[in-house]
C-alpha cells in the first residue's frame, strides 16, 4: 500500500466520529483540541485488544470494532462516569479495506450509543491489536473506587456472569439459540456505562469483571481492606447457560470465567432500595450475591475460597 | 506466568510515575481521575511503535521507551502544547523483567524531562508494541495547526533533518563518532516541545517531521491551500551526516527521511526575528528553508518536485 492510500485509509475511516461534546478540532491535524466539561474530573483509561490473546483470529472485524470500545466504557463504567472521547491505535497486517469497514461499522454503533466522539487515531502495519484510550469525566472529587466496600455492605453483580465463558467456550459449536445468545455476549459485551451512572453516590465501591468475578472481586476486597461472603446460590446464571452447561459448570464459569464486562457494586443495606431502581429503570438484572466481612479473602457459603489459580483471565 | 505476578509487575512498572500536575487518582484503579487545568484547552494524540515496523527488532528496551514517550510528545510539540498525562499500551511477547525495566527507565527519563506524569497502563501478551496517549494544554482556541501557513510566510526546520535516517542506515555498522550521534538522533529523538510552545502565538503553522520532511510538508501545504519553494542549499545537514554520506545523499536524507521528529514552522517576515531569539534561547537550531507560495505543490529551487513515491515513512 503506497502513502496516498494509507493517508486515505486514515481520512477514510478515522474521520467522521469526531462530532461530540466538547470538540473543538477533531482527527486532521498532529492532534486533536478538545475543551474539558466546567467543573468536572476527568477519567481516563486504556484497553488493548490482542489478536489470539482477547478474541479468536477469526473473530468478525465488526464484533473486534465493538468490543475493542465495549472494554474501555467498562472501565469508564466502574468509575461512573460518562464517556467523551476515544482516540483508537490500529495495528494491521494489511491495509484490507472491507475488515476496516466492518471494525469501523462496530466501533461507530458502540460510539454512538454512548456518545463518544473518536478524537484521533493511529493506523500502523503489524499483528492485529486495536487499543482504544477514552476519556470520560465525573463531578469533581466524586468517583466509584475499588476501595470504598466497608463490612456489613452487600455485594452486588449486574447481568447474568458467565454468559461471556460459555460463548466462547462454544465457539466451534454448531449454531442453537442458546448457543448464539451466549456467543453474543462474548463478542458483544454491553459495557454497564447508565447503571455505573446511576450508582455514583450510591454505591460506595465498584469494579467490573473483565478477568473474572472471584478475580476481580479479589481487587476489590484488597482495595477496599475487607473480605467477603458470596452465596452460591444467589448467582444469576442465564437460561442459556444453565442449558448449555448445567448447574455446576455454569456456576464455575460465572465465578471464573472472564470477559463479562459486568459490574460488582459494593451498598450499604440502606442503599439497596435505590440501586435497584435505577437498575430496574435502566433495565438491567442486578443482584445481590454476598455480603462484606472484617475478616480479608473471599469466602463461598462460608467457606474459604480454596484457589486453585484455575479459570480467570491471564494477561502473561 | 501466573496472574498474581502480572499484577505485580503492573503494580511495579507503571506506577510511581504518575505524580504531576492535576493527578487526582494514579494507575491502579478502573481509570485515573484528572483535574484538567483551568481555561485552557486539551490537546490528545495517540502513536504506536511496533517492533520491526518502527524500530528494529533488536533495539535496547531502553531506547524503545524513550521513543515510544517522544514521538507522542513530538506531536504535542507540532500543537504548541504542554504535556501532562501519559498512558501506555503496552504488548510484549513474554513477562520479562528486566526487559521492561530498561523500556520504564528509558520512558520514565523522558517523562521526567517533560514534566509527563503517566497516569494508566495496559500490560497485554502480545507482538512488541508500544502504544503512548498523551495529553497536554494550549489556551483556550489557541494551538498550532498544520493550516495557517500563507503565501509569502517563511518556513523554517529545527534542527538537522536526516540525521536520523542516516542513522538507521548505519543500524549495523561499525561504532565511530559520527555513526554514533546520528544513531542516536534515530534512537532516541528530543522532541521539541519547547520550541513548539515558544511558537504558539508567533508561527503561522506546524507540523512534525515524523515520516519525512517533504511528506510533512506536503500535509502542511494542503491544510493551508497553498506551496511552498524550498532552498535546497539552506538545508541544515549535520557535519556527521556530511562526514557519513556526503552532500547529495544526506540532502536526499534531509528531504525523504522519515522519524527526525523535528518541526517545520511557518511564520511572517516579520515575526522572525521574535521566533529566532527564542530558539536561540533554547539553543535549538533553527533554520529558514524556503518560503510559501501561491501556487499549490512542493517547488526546490524553483523545480517542481517529480514525486517518484521514494522515501519517506510507508505506515503499511
Amino acid at each position: 500500500m503506497d502513502r496516498p492510500a494509507e493517508f486515505a485509509l486514515i481520512r477514510r475511516w478515522l474521520t467522521g466520529m469526531d462530532q461530540g461534546a466538547g470538540v473543538v478540532l477533531g482527527v486532521g491535524d498532529d492532534a486533536a483540541v478538545l475543551a474539558p466539561p466546567a467543573d468536572r474530573h476527568l477519567v481516563m483509561t486504556v484497553d488493548t485488544l490482542v489478536s489470539g490473546t482477547h478474541f479468536p483470529e477469526d473473530a468478525d472485524a465488526r464484533d473486534i470494532g465493538h468490543r475493542a470500545l465495549a472494554v474501555s466504557l467498562s472501565d469508564l463504567a466502574a468509575m461512573g462516569a460518562t464517556p467523551l472521547w476515544a482516540l483508537l491505535a490500529l495495528t494491521l497486517p494489511t491495509a484490507d479495506e472491507p475488515w476496516l469497514a466492518r471494525f469501523v461499522d462496530g466501533f461507530s454503533a458502540q460510539a454512538r450509543s454512548h456518545g463518544v466522539a473518536l478524537v484521533g487515531g493511529n493506523l500502523s502495519r503489524g499483528p492485529l491489536t486495536a487499543s482504544v484510550q477514552l476519556t470520560g469525566h465525573v463531578p469533581c472529587g466524586q468517583w466509584l473506587s475499588r476501595g470504598g466496600a466497608r463490612p456489613g455492605q452487600l455485594l452486588m453483580v449486574s447481568g447474568t456472569p458467565g454468559d461471556a465463558a460459555g460463548g466462547l467456550a462454544l465457539w466451534n459449536s454448531a449454531p442453537s439459540p442458546d448457543r448464539d445468545a451466549l456467543l453474543a455476549r462474548y463478542l458483544r459485551p454491553s459495557a454497564r456505562v447508565a447503571l455505573g451512572q446511576a450508582a455514583l453516590g450510591v454505591a460506595a465501591a465498584a469494579i467490573d469483571i473483565s478477568d473474572g468475578l472471584l478475580d476481580d472481586l479479589a481487587h476489590l476486597c484488597e482495595a477496599s481492606g475487607c473480605g467477603v461472603d458470596v452465596q452460591r446460590e444467589a448467582l444469576p446464571l442465564s437460561p442459556a447457560l444453565l442449558a448449555c452447561f448445567g448447574r455446576m459448570r455454569a456456576t464455575q464459569m460465572a465465578l471464573r470465567g472472564s470477559d463479562d464486562y459486568e459490574l460488582l457494586l459494593a451498598c450499604a443495606p440502606e442503599s439497596l432500595p435505590a440501586l435497584q431502581r435505577a437498575a430496574a429503570e435502566l433495565v438491567c438484572p442486578l443482584t445481590v450475591i454476598g455480603r462484606f466481612e472484617t475478616s480479608a479473602g473471599i469466602r463461598i457459603n462460608g467457606e474459604p475460597l480454596a484457589d486453585t489459580g484455575a479459570g480467570g483471565f491471564r494477561h502473561f
